[in-house]
This record gives structure tokens, sequence and C-alpha cells, in this order.
């Protein structure tokens, strides 16, 4: 733990966009004092808000798909629990996992500069996403992450309109990938993407695509 | 270890791009004699060929390194000594670790479906770095990631030509980053280039930049 002293000068931020150098007027045991000074510049927000909607991986492999998905700049993660995810809702309810990737995404935000600390939104079933982007609790264009043989509709990203927009949502699957009736319930409601031959671990996948789209819609 | 026996069907490569499909005739300890059949189709390699010259991280972060590179599609992977990384020449060859990061490419490419094996060049001082590009055996063009203050001559991904070069090489500093003097000697060389304005972890770096490239030149 990092213990604070009278003067040190620290910045603080309140997840919601603004930050402010300051300096530590008494600290306690669990409280500090401070005096605020001068707005922070904090990193500047992506253009378009992309919700990461993950298919839960195993323990530690979920926390760094978290921290990452932050680092880039999502604007929230939806963790979903996929057919070949390892865990049940009931299971990460015990565990206080939400609550844990919400203390990861606050301690990413601080170390990647943003001054925005992205939503963690509670576990849903996959079964969920569909009436999830029919009520645009989840921002459209939704993009299905596949294998490129996963149907006659995937398109790669060269295929997708160049322009960007305010939104979106990006879904990533468990290791073991979706199965097939995920994806065509998925490809009812969004976009079927791949992204090159080459397979791409689980783990790896959201910040893969998420850098890539970025890179799509002019971000980068 | 696995235990191969006679029957079983494998893919046996040779890590050049040519792969087969073949069954196991006689296994003893160290080797199998293996009956070839049809022409295994690979994973596809990508159009532009990237080396990743990467300067040296800590020990498991930079096995991670050339472990999603490889499985990302670079051609090749130059380790460099920055003045940062926290390594000496000498130590990495006490430590056999270009062998080692030879075993993590080949098992990489195994497991994204690769049939070629990016090479592992031998590790050089930063200084090296010029003369490389000068000789080409660094391909150029030259892109040297660094932070967005790092230079009025940075420029961002929607700068750089869009049309697609052969090969390009990808410039990536420690966790500490580039010192100044590493950056004004790679400016003579290399464009400057940086990705968004949120702090990105050094060994992320490499994946972020090569997804990205790869998109901004069409192979996504």
């Amino acid at each position: 733990m990092l213990r604070l002293k009278r003067g040190d000068d620290v910045i603080v931020f309140n997840g919601q966009g603004l930050a402010f150098e300051a300096t530590v007027q008494h600290a306690k045991k669990d409280t500090a004092d401070v005096l605020l000074g001068a707005r922070h510049a904090a990193a500047p927000e992506p253009r378009v808000a992309i919700t990461l909607v993950q298919a839960v991986l195993k323990s530690d492999k979920m926390d760094d798909v978290v921290r990452d998905a932050v680092m880039l700049g999502v604007a929230a993660v939806q963790p979903i629990v996929a057919t070949r995810s390892e865990v049940t809702l009931a299971s990460l309810a015990r565990g206080g996992r939400k609550e844990r990737w919400e203390r990861i995404a606050v301690s990413s935000a601080k170390q990647c500069g943003r001054a925005v600390v992205p939503a963690i939104l509670d576990p849903e079933p996959f079964g969920a996403v569909a009436s999830m982007v029919d009520r645009r609790q989840l921002p459209g264009p939704a993009l299905m992450l596949v294998e490129p043989n996963a149907g006659a509709e995937v398109v790669s990203l060269n295929e997708l309109d160049a322009q960007a927009p305010k939104e979106a949502s990006v879904l990533v699957g468990p290791e073991g990938g979706w199965t097939p009736a995920e994806i065509a319930s998925g490809s009812e409601r969004c976009r079927l993407i791949t992204l090159g031959g080459r397979t791409i671990r689980g783990d790896a996948m959201a910040l893969v695509a998420v850098a890539s789209l970025f890179t799509k819609w002019g971000e980068y």
C-alpha cells in the first residue's frame, strides 16, 4: 500500500472524466484530505465508444482482458457466460468477480492516464445478448468475432463501412469459441467479422479486435 | 511430452511454408518415421512481411511478445538491447535466450496454424539499428512507435500512406520507453508513429501495433 503524507502531490479523479492535481493536507489510515489544484489533462477518450462483450474466460485471463481493454479505451465491458465459458453466473457472483473486474478497471484507468473508468456491467447469459441489442442496452452496430470459416455471411474489416460509428459493441467468444448455435443466433443481430486467417488465442482476441477497429475507424 | 504411436495422424511442417498430413509408422524415443499424405492447407501468410524490432523486455514479458507476434503473423523478430532494456547482450547469450525465443516461435506457429516459423534474429544493440536499416537488413519502411509528445515529426496511422508496402519494420521500445537520444537517432531512419493518447503497456505494444498496421494495410 502506498502511504501518503502531508504535502504529497497526487492526481485525483472521479472516474467520469474529471481529474485534478491535488496536494495531501491530512492523511489518515483510510482517508485523506486533499487541496484541489488545477484541472489535470487526462488521456483523451476514443471517438468511438466501444462496449466489449466478452465471453468469460478462465480466471486470470479474464482479468488480463479487462485490464487490456480498459487500457486501449473501451467504454464498457459486458461479461457474458457463453456455452463454452467454464463458469456459471452463480459462481461469478459467489466469487465476487464483477467487483474484482471493477477494481482492475480502476487500476488500469489510472495506469493508462484515463480519467474515465469504464463500466463493468452485470454478467449475463449469452441468450440475453439478442434482447440487449434490441433494447439498445448494447449499442449498435454489434460486431461478432468469428473464425473465417464460420459461414457465408462472415466479412473482413475491409468490407465494413469505413465511416466511424459513434458507438459499437464487439462480441468476443470464450477459449473454445462460440457454438454453431451461438453464431446462428448472433448473426441475426450482429455482423459476423473475422481477422485474418491465423488462429488468435481467446485471451488475445479482445485486444487485437479493439485495436483493429480503432484503426479502421481512424482513432489511431 | 506427447507420446506418439503407430497409426497416429499428425501434421508435419518444415517451418518454411510446407505442411503435410502424415501417419506415424514407427515411433522411437526421440524420432518417428511418418508416411506423408496430402498437402495440408496451412494458415495464409500476411501480405505485408513485418519485422518486429522489439527492445528486450523482462524475461516472461519478452516470451509473451514473441509468442503473440508469431501468432499475429510477423515475418521475423529482431531483438534489440535499448538503453532502458534491463539486460545486456552478454546475459542474453549466457541465458540462451535466442534459442528459447526460437522454441517459442515454433510452438506458437503450430498453435496458430502457420506453416512458416518466423526467424528470430541475433540480438543487437540499439546503435546497430541505423546501419541495419541502411543495409536493408531491416526492411523499410521502418516505423518507430513513440509517445504522442515525442516530437514534431510524430504522425498517427491516419497520416501514413494507406498503400500497403511489401515489407516493413516496426520498432517497439522497452518498458521504460526509448531515451530522447534513441528517438533522435531513430527519427533519421524511421517514421515516428503513435497510437492514440492513452498509455499502452510496453508488453502489449507489439500486439497492438502489429494488429493496427495489418488493419491499416488491408490484411484484416
